[in-house]
């Protein structure tokens, strides 16, 4: 079985391609790197004991997306590529919907001319808006921002798809917070510019790259009165991925949604306090003002998942603290050091 | 001032057209005639005594957009342009999300590069799902089929657009059911293949085309069984656009949202009648099941547009009636005719 990853040398792709290659899949990349690094290739190759394909071009590119198609057949896709910045889709709205939504075009085109069947897509929590915690997969969607809303309306075109296509199958997976690294400490994240999220911030204070954790409000309605998010280790959620994978090669109905979560929250302070253990020493924060637009709390309902894909998180807060740690602490400039 | 008009010579556009001339606008079309005929441009240079720019090509094509733009200075734009077939997106959802969201991509992006600030779109109150009756413009919006999508991707991409360039205006117009014609029958809807809407399909049974109009269930909670829609004749909601284009033109708000329709409801017997009173014959016609999806009754709650714009709808139903079969009558294959 070949499967294309798109935005497979990214942060949550690497971690599925190694998964992936694990589980007996030819695996193809296709990236432009707008937001990853060509280094991770070799990572991959040394980690996995495999030549992994790679082609490297915009998914926007009609022309060359249906080239790739026509020139390998694919058992499958799993479709990672996107920007994913919320606070860049705010200053830049018509980049955010025209990259996500023509590269899905494009790739679906493709699938649809060469008759790939199976799509596997990179959703998000954030289709439920400010009413995260709990949220089951059933709720109308929608979002507080354009990069939200590009998920939103992924998820629905999808959707629309398999209704004109029944033969296709779709899993729309709904991330929380995913974190942590691969256990070699060679693959993580390497986000450009400020971390927008707690713990690439966090492990850069800890590298000594930032001086201290900015901590956005603590006078929030929750256990320490710092924001709770459900965090995911990136291995957790690479392995709900195949899951997803294999269960589309068997079923009878055409579109799946599933969260994944772990189902459980951990404030900003719980997860600083698990850096701290993992780096052995205290790190430095400060509380400064809540950001427009935070929620409090954001947690999953992980059980149609558990349930129907006989998947959950296995990995604790304080693994993928240590995780996290062993990949920044061994690269502290990321993949470009 | 000069305004470009996407879509200006298909059935809204074309009667915008002659309600800008005659406001004193210079004006531009660009259309691709996917649905609409090139024997309409004569017709609107007889009507308005002016000759009028046309640019025939596909505004999917970023480059020629640009190079329009580049080329000649707009001071607004009112952006009919789009597939409009609910069953037909149902079949063909990429094609229609594509061509809607890229077309729009394409006009935005080059108003921005060179800053054209005001943008009137062609919305719908099917961004109002299977609640349209009486809904007011602050609703969450939602669609049943992939056409309404992407009236509801539209505006919330425009309404994201404004937030990064708040110097930009738009005026999101939500139309109920545009009937009728210009009352000099030269021009009017002329549908391609079986007509969607009931209007023309009677327009088409009276003028000998189809056998019988089909009722689709007259067992409705409604004033005799049959379906109930807000209808507006194409000339009061062309009305509305120079309106609404002038509205933007001294506001401080970057978004408006406006409902255009009469705020009645005409069931499918009444407006039979009507058009038996204005063909001066009954018409056969035939009670057949619902067709799925239909819902019971549409009316719009206009009170927003009548206060903000000082404009309402003036024309009855059975003048709705008589221009359409004015037109019909004298067009009875339509423009190709």
């Amino acid at each position: 079985m070949k499967i294309l990853v798109s935005g497979g040398a990214g942060y949550i792709g690497s971690h599925t391609v190694i998964q992936l290659v694990a589980a007996g899949y030819d695996v193809v990349i296709v990236d432009n790197f707008s937001n990853s690094h060509p280094t991770v290739l070799g990572r991959l190759e040394s980690l996995t004991g495999t030549p992994i394909t790679l082609h490297s071009f915009d998914l926007c590119d009609h022309d060359k997306t249906e080239h790739l198609f026509a020139s390998e057949h694919f058992d499958g896709v799993i479709h990672f590529a996107g920007h994913k910045a919320v606070g860049e889709s705010v200053e830049k709205p018509l980049d955010y919907y025209e990259n996500n939504l023509v590269s899905t075009f494009s790739l679906v085109r493709a699938m649809q001319k060469y008759d790939v069947d199976k799509l596997v897509f990179s959703s998000s929590a954030t289709v439920y808006g400010e009413d995260q915690a709990g949220a089951t997969e059933d709720r109308r969607t929608y979002a507080t921002n354009p990069y939200g809303w590009t998920k939103v309306m992924q998820e629905q075109i999808l959707r629309d798809v398999a209704v004109a296509r029944p033969q296709m199958r779709f899993a729309l997976l709904r991330y929380f917070n995913p974190v942590g690294a691969h256990p070699s400490g060679t693959i993580g994240e390497d986000p450009s510019g400020i971390p927008n999220n707690l713990v690439p911030y966090i492990a850069q204070v800890a590298v000594g790259k930032r001086d201290k954790l900015l901590v956005f409000g603590d006078d929030y309605d929750t256990v320490d009165g710092t924001g709770v998010r459900d965090y995911i280790h990136v291995e957790d959620l690479a392995a709900g991925h195949i899951a997803a994978l294999k269960a589309l090669e068997d079923t009878d109905e055409a579109v799946h949604t599933w969260n994944l979560g772990s189902g459980h929250g951990t404030s900003v302070l719980e997860m600083l306090r698990a850096f701290e253990r993992a780096v052995g020493r205290e790190l430095p924060y400060e509380v400064v003002a809540r950001r427009p637009g935070d929620i409090a709390t954001s947690y999953a309902d992980p059980s149609k998942a558990n349930r129907e894909l006989g998947w959950r998180t296995k990995r604790s807060v304080d693994e993928m603290a240590a995780d996290t740690w062993r990949w920044q602490s061994q690269n502290p400039r990321g993949f470009a050091g």
